[in-house]
């Protein structure tokens, strides 16, 4: 099954950009997933082809037309109504690599991306939209945010990153940050790879990979900490449990 | 002043991407900013210009080499000692929006870009590179990392968006998400737009925003919530104060 990736935009050129090249663009070609970009500017009924208008209430730029997106949207939804359908915006559910997991798992996605100050309010109660943000920053529009979206969900798909095993160690994988790597050569400007490293004690290893992990956790990203241990401490399985989210 | 930005990929061409139109490209254009790419393979100084190898301790995946990146590095701290170093990384401290107008305010960033598994920690631990994360998930590489902060820091730049008063009510600016907005038509699907937008009495509006705005944050974001709060407590000015992180 081909991941379908249908993308609203003022700005179809912007795709695939990045996602054109290496890993997602090579899965591109090989079909392993489809893009589809939607103009909404095609869906603007006057002669100007105006998708937007000033806030009302008065204040700064200018407002996406629920008119003029519903119309988008609706004519995405019909298209691809097995897909969840997103609005990248800074006012969304936080992305999760649990989220992400579960959206490269779907039949797709279809994203609508705003510009401007934003999108009619209207719009967002009367369609199945789900907001979701990428961060607590703001864009020039949801264009890069569909990006990033994209390249997190495609890495997933099966046959797409070159090692099956490969991402499973990661960060969020296991509810922690990542253990540090290393590499060759053994000794650089005077510093080496750790010894335990080297070692060939797979065990060994193993437990200084989770502690490491712990620590650099506990030290960088206490709000994550918290949220494995509280599901640690919530699991039937207690201790043992090392999976969170999923 | 140009905002000068330098990035470390093994794929170059990947860049402007998306950066290269709409608002970001018309700066780029306007020389409002400036990109270099430095091609990391350049750096490689085996016949096979290999840039990674397998990890220590064992794994799936590769591991960017210290020594090659440390080349890399140095040549872009030589070219711009001003702009701070940043390695895209989800160990990296998420980005927020008050670093983002830090970095837009300055001379320009230099960003490294890994693939693969990651880098080898020695770099980190030997030069000045500051870790940041855009979220909580896992990218193909930092490419996609590095588009998203120079999108938010190139609209932030002087005279990169259209009304210079746009920016400073949205989402994060003022420590809450951002209230909803409306716009023509009047009417729409039997919805209308709020009584209290079309009255015409600033203060009533500005009032009705504000508790949308903290309403929003509540509901969906506590965790920004109690931020917001915990500023406003911590704050001389008490009740009044109303920015956060600024």
């Amino acid at each position: 099954m081909t991941f379908a990736a249908t993308v609203l935009t003022l700005y179809p050129d912007m795709f695939p950009g990045p996602l054109g090249q290496s890993m997602a663009g090579r899965a591109l070609g090989e079909k392993r997933w489809s893009l589809d970009t939607v103009q909404i500017r095609d869906f603007a009924e006057d002669r100007h082809k105006s998708v937007d208008d000033t806030p009302a209430g008065g204040g700064a730029g200018m407002v996406m037309r629920a008119d003029v997106l519903a119309r988008a949207v609706d004519h995405a939804l019909a298209a691809r109504p097995d897909a969840p359908l997103l609005y990248m915006s800074p006012r969304g559910a936080p992305l999760t690599q649990a989220r992400v997991r579960t959206l490269a798992a779907g039949p797709g996605v279809s994203i609508l991306c705003g510009r401007f100050e934003g999108i009619d309010q209207r719009l967002l109660d009367a369609r199945p939209i789900e907001e979701i943000s990428i961060g607590d920053y703001i864009l020039s529009g949801g264009e890069m945010a569909a990006l990033t979206l994209l390249d997190a969900c495609i890495r997933l798909i099966p046959g797409v990153m070159g090692a099956a095993a490969s991402g499973e160690d990661e960060s969020f994988e296991t509810g922690l940050l990542e253990y540090p790597h290393y590499t060759r050569p053994q000794e650089w400007e005077g510093r080496t790879i750790p010894e335990v490293l080297r070692s060939g004690d797979h065990a060994r290893i193993e437990a200084w990979r989770k502690s490491q992990a712990e620590a650099i956790t506990r030290l960088r990203r206490p709000d994550l900490w918290e949220r494995h241990e509280g599901a640690r401490d919530r699991s039937p399985s207690g201790a043992q449990r090392e999976k969170k989210d999923e």
